[in-house]
């Protein structure tokens, strides 16, 4: 492993491997292929999907290697020697067009096109599927958190919930999708963000008294204390504490940043403790609130005018709970330059063949109108028509459009180089054109996206 | 990072840090600390939790240490210089008492107890968490497939949609639920157990005909190809196709080893096949069937008696879905030789002080019938009480007992070596003692577990 990656060629579906020798045998190991990455519902009922983990993946591709281990592991499965010794020297050389980390995308688009000899665009097919889905997934609930939050402070505290190693990119995702930062403080070091935190009670156990484990930890963090004030009685005794501790600590030229709210009805705790504050004139003090938070209950919390500066969620956030996986999947959509398609029992599951770009409509008020998907190298299309239903068209005269699609890895290396920072920045952007009614979470209006009708029927 | 675990002292939440260096600088340094593992809440509105993550936890305490890229970042935060060189040769040197891997346990015992200096169980509180939590949540939802697939063949094929790198120890947990393998072929290396697979539609796509598609996989691999047959048109063409292939390896010796249904009605299809086959006196072909199974699908197909001999399960077994979290939490139960409890709000939230031992009881068929929780040294409890509501008792009078809790880490060292078969056989034969009402999946009976009163009031 990397710092961040598994570097192994069998972190990957044992059946790719499988296929990926019986194309070697089959003297197919020079046909080219591509596939693209696509997932078939928006996750939480919801009308969007912050698409993240492109920078993850594209390094996961690039570090992507068979060492001397992973070879004789896959002797001892009784694989071929040719085969083997030709994963001695494989890497990835392939192509990909993408969308940029940060887009916001919608169900059926070509997110993701790949292009490169069979066995290469076979292997990887594990990883791209494992890591899209799931930063997509956590950028897109953090996303909607931020939608109802507006400027109050989001933090991820939910690496001991998350499903175990995943706590590394869930709290990456978080910040693409508009997170302030998070408590995971590896994550913070190899990503680049802030780490942070509060107290546990723990803390406050520790000491015989509440107000001298306040007292203690504001001496040791004068500028940066959030005391922790519902282990005994919040209202008669934790926050009563906190004021107490507050005033000393302006005595010393310091200011309390503030108290932490962990149970009970946080919108009454919050308003109570708020007033028992500001009666003592430590209006700046915030209020951080956590326990088993989710957009819905920020929301709630902010429709009652809940005086809270600050949210610590966990679960729900890094774990895409109750919808805890984006159904990406990876499909072939070329051989040999020849279009290529899957039928199915289910038409939502047949596949588009070819190679396809999109563009992205946007309207007078450079908000997102449509998508239309077209064959690479055509020109934008002016009617899109429903992939299954071609009597439902949509007209985009008018409209001005650009390719959201562009190149992020040649021949194996890698083009793009986007810091976190810049697309969480570009996420905040693209989120800010999408129409309300498509960001709502009741009912969203699905956004239109389409093709241009090119399947010959 | 090592084969399978992050090691950095970074890997975990921001405020451990913060409050281990709290420790150190008021001369807690020393200070011993008793800390529990417990969670509220089975998952899945099950009756019971398969306990999974010890190996894989020991493994990371141990690693746990703190590099100079570590301390660098922390000086570059602003820790205090003393701290972070008491942190240059910080390792874990602590005690662990723990359940063993596999058992079957139940909400709201203390399933792991730590005993230490307050910074270094502090500081392994986040991954204790993240680790037992997650791997606990999957092998309970594999143990929840495994008590309705009899002893039929259950495969993990869930990487591609798993939480990111949570998919390397998602199928450790698989395999202690009761899964027969995964297609996650590193974790299989890793972690000793078989990983295996079918084909992908892009293998079938990549020639002009399915039936050369299945004709060339079958060449490849004589003794255990399973042709997926939904690519264009199951009954009409993918099934007659495998006959052909199936009929044409007859001649040569060989045998098909399963065909894979991955779309439509998988009950009807399922069906359907198994005439097919069975008319062609291909009775040895086995039915593999993926595509969305939960427990639930997996229990109605057979309840219609759909001839299938092995279920391949992603989402829902990798992800616990729709219940991604166990909600496990970390409470302190002593501080230098001192009970500590919280209190709370919410009169579930209160923990118990002292350190505990859980007495597992059965009767005389050899199931359990209650866990009863006691101080430690004390003799096994012969009344148990409700934690909250002492008027609810019951006796334990002639059942037998024993205590199910051993340590596992003296002074940082590991105890207890058991291999992931052992595990998974373990969790067999322990789930085989739970009653069927606390297995069963609607309004599953409470199982009792319960404490000695000796919280004084």
């Amino acid at each position: 492993m990397s710092a961040l990656n598994i570097i192994s060629g069998l972190y990957t579906d044992h059946y790719e491997l499988t296929m990926a020798q019986g194309y070697f045998l089959t003297g197919k190991k020079d046909t080219r292929a591509n596939f693209d990455y696509f997932f078939r519902k928006n996750p939480y009922e919801g009308g969007f999907v912050v698409y993240a983990g492109l920078a993850s993946l594209l390094e996961a591709i690039n570090d992507y290697r068979f060492s001397d281990d992973d070879r004789r592991y896959l002797e001892s499965r009784g694989f071929n020697k040719k085969f083997i010794e030709y994963l001695r020297d494989f890497s990835f050389g392939g192509d990909i067009y993408s969308v940029p980390e940060g887009e916001i995308v919608f169900a059926n688009e070509p997110l993701l096109r790949i292009e490169g000899n069979i066995i290469e665009t076979q292997l990887v097919e594990s990883m791209i599927l494992n890591i899209l889905n799931f930063q997509s997934l956590i950028a897109s609930k953090a996303a909607r958190m931020r939608l109802v939050a507006g400027n109050r402070i989001l933090i991820d505290f939910g690496m001991r919930r998350a499903q175990g190693l995943g706590a590394i990119h869930a709290s990456r995702a978080a910040i693409i999708g508009g997170f302030n930062g998070s408590s995971n403080t590896y994550s913070a070091h190899k990503f680049g963000f802030e780490s942070t935190g509060t107290m546990a009670h723990s803390w406050i156990q520790s000491f015989e008294k509440e107000v001298d484990a306040f007292r203690e930890y504001a001496r040791l963090y004068p500028d940066s204390s959030i005391l922790l004030v519902d282990t005994y009685d919040t209202l008669k005794q934790g926050v009563p504490n906190a004021i107490t501790v507050a005033k000393e600590m302006e005595q010393k030229g310091h200011r309390l940043r503030g108290i932490r709210l962990d149970s009970g009805d946080l919108a009454y705790m919050s308003k109570k403790a708020r007033k028992m504050l500001n009666r003592e004139g430590l209006d700046y003090v915030k209020i951080v609130v956590s326990n088993q938070l989710d957009e819905y209950l920020i929301k709630s919390l902010l429709d009652q005018n809940a005086p809270v500066d600050s949210f610590g969620v966990g679960t729900s956030l890094v774990t895409g709970k109750d919808d805890a996986a984006l159904d990406g999947v990876y499909k072939l959509s070329q051989v040999d330059g020849k279009p290529s398609m899957k039928l199915s029992e289910n038409i939502t599951k047949t596949t588009l063949p070819g190679l396809k770009n999109i563009y992205r409509y946007v309207n007078g008020e450079n908000l997102f109108y449509a998508d239309g998907i077209e064959l690479e190298n055509a020109a934008a299309p002016e009617i899109i028509y429903h992939p299954y239903y071609p009597e439902k068209n949509c007209s985009l005269k008018g409209y001005s459009y650009s390719s959201i699609m562009t190149g992020v890895m040649k021949k194996g290396n890698i083009l793009t180089h986007k810091s976190l920072d810049e697309a969480a920045g570009y996420a905040e952007k693209r989120l800010a054109q999408v129409p309300e009614e498509t960001k709502r979470f009741d009912n969203p209006h699905i956004y239109i996206y389409s093709i241009k009708q090119y399947i010959s029927r």
